[in-house]
């Protein structure tokens, strides 16, 4: 094979296939990106770690049909450090070394066999909707918080994904808390599918690879979804099971309803953590919060650290109410609330408590379980 | 003692300070820094790991006097999470809590006992220089590449520094490379001094202290060097012992002389040090370097990744060479060049390699050993 294009299109693209290339794996050829030139004006670029497949085309100028599998640190090593010129890349039927000539030099990187490649299987078009690119990606940032790392519980290392009456919804939770984000889609899909449960990994994979403005098809099957954008699909094998039912855990009703100033709650919310951080007194870094008339008592201590005890006006409906929480998981909730004020709606101190936006256009909460203070 | 003062001023000193806390230590007062309320204005802040000493003085309005050791830790953590406002310290003498009051909120730190910490002993006035700010980092940063991170030979965990006929010195070797800059300096200075040998981690940190616009004043004892600006003093203890003769070791003559373009040559040896990074095959980085009439050809090898052919055109005097380098070692010399042109002279494949900038304003060299190709 042989084509030519210019170093920093070749950068790019090579750039965004290294976020599917496999770090750990026992097939070497994974660690490779594949290239194929499928006519005379466009390349095709495949990588994949097996949970990941991305699948990128790109203008060249092609010379000669063929495909090879380059290893992909030494690819993007070397073009980060080539001029910025046209640069002619060769591959020999007969021998596994790519040839790359710039000006009047050249590198020659070995190649993996072409047949040691593997890549997902093909998607069997089954369900498909459109969404626009920001709002996917706020989405997942926004559920990102809650996902879990147990690799005892498959299904919570992933979001729930859900559509329901043209209503569009993803759900994480680590079982100390739970994220749940909805937004209605523009175009009425084709009809409902079964809830599916995506990665975490390969989410946040997407949002780094999703530019901001533009389309993004999803298309579902029973195994696998894949997010198509102009020049770029990415395939996700789901994680299969169920997702554990979350309807009945959020809380409809309140008892105590406060509205705060969501910078001023989470910057007093970040000091009492510095105080309550010794893990040797205290593993879940717990802070208390008396919601007493219209102010929040905010206290902290570690008999290592100190103490803290802030105050912050709120306004507040409903019952006074003393309840303690683990105050690095209120500080990562507070900081994706990207409105000026913050709701938070209790139910005693035993009970979860809901946060979410006030007055936010897009509807998201975060549920979040007390400790024991 | 009790003081007042804004937030950020406080930050901002800290965050200086905790340049020179401990973190590792068997002394726990060693991790704070210790305040004194000096005068009704004044507050002095010291800390040290017994290695590199800063007294820091800041203005504050000083309510009662006194002294104090804060864990450098919390304090800073506490501190970028207040509102940026007026903040009163107040420790009492039979207490060992700070308390920081803000608004109508307050957090409580434990503190040290004062009298578990220590500092640097004072230095004996002896010898001075004066040097402007900028002019030292830069010396600072290019002999920086050399330092030796061999414990073993402790002389060389450090640079010299000495002064000869007005003329100030930095060497640096880690007997595979050595570099060396000297500059003229301004005011003649009372007289010459021994030779002494900084440690080079307290000069990587004086670069991160120094203001760019500054005039530093040097004080030099037998076992102490202190740097000393408008309102910070660094003491830093210095390395006994005899740094190696360097004046015998830089060849004075050449037998090939070329001068190059920095980038191209750079990144050639950069895309070179790609291919022979395969450590299992070749330890030392190997490229190989072939001056040829007005071209350098780049060669390197790698079983594994594969080769590399580049060439470059030079001017060259003297005779064709062929000499093998450490790849990345050229690259560490070949980034602290800031001339457009770069000058390399050889006297054979066996002797050692001189690099220095083409037309700068600055005198300095790196000397680097071949390896056997």
């Amino acid at each position: 094979m042989q084509f030519s294009i210019d170093t920093g299109s070749l950068l790019q693209a090579s750039q965004i296939m290294s976020r599917a290339v496999s770090s750990k794996t026992t097939i070497p050829a994974l660690t490779g990106i594949y290239f194929e030139c499928i006519n005379e004006n466009t390349l095709l670029l495949k990588a994949t770690d097996l949970e990941i497949g991305i699948e990128h085309t790109v203008s060249a100028k092609v010379e000669e049909t063929g495909s090879m599998v380059v290893p992909a640190k030494y690819l993007l090593d070397i073009l980060r450090k080539l001029p910025n010129t046209n640069i002619t890349l060769t591959k020999k039927l007969d021998e596994n070394t790519l040839q790359i000539n710039y000006r009047e030099s050249h590198v020659n990187l070995n190649t993996f066999p072409v047949d040691q490649f593997s890549f997902l299987p093909g998607i069997n078009q089954d369900r498909s909707l459109t969404i626009k690119s920001d709002i996917l990606a706020t989405m997942i940032k926004k559920i990102s918080i809650s996902f879990s790392h147990d690799i005892s519980r498959p299904v919570l290392n992933g979001a729930l994904f859900e559509l329901t009456d043209n209503m569009l919804r993803f759900v994480s939770s680590d079982t100390y808390r739970l994220s749940l984000i909805e937004t209605v889609l523009d175009k009425v899909s084709e009809e409902e599918f079964m809830p599916i449960i995506i990665p975490s990994k390969a989410l946040i994979e997407l949002t780094r690879l999703i530019d901001k403005d533009e389309t993004i098809k999803i298309i579902i099957d029973n195994k696998q979804a894949q997010f198509e954008t102009n020049n770029l699909k990415i395939g996700v094998r789901l994680i299969e099971g169920k997702f554990p039912s979350y309807k009945n855990v959020i809380p409809t009703e309140y008892s105590t309803r406060i509205i705060a100033d969501t910078k001023d709650l989470l910057l007093s919310i970040e000091r009492a953590t510095v105080i309550s951080s010794d893990e040797s007194f205290n593993k879940t870094c717990t802070i208390k919060l008396e919601f007493m008339d219209n102010t929040i008592y905010i206290n902290s201590y570690s008999p290592s650290i100190g103490q803290l005890h802030d105050k912050l006006l709120i306004n507040k409906e409903g019952e006074d109410i003393s309840i303690s929480f683990n105050g690095n998981y209120l500080v990562d909730i507070l900081k994706i609330i990207d409105t000026e004020k913050v709701i938070i709606e209790l139910n005693g101190n035993l009970s979860p408590g809901i946060i979410k936006p006030f007055g936010s256009t897009i509807n998201y909460l975060s549920l979040i379980l007390p400790v024991r203070g």
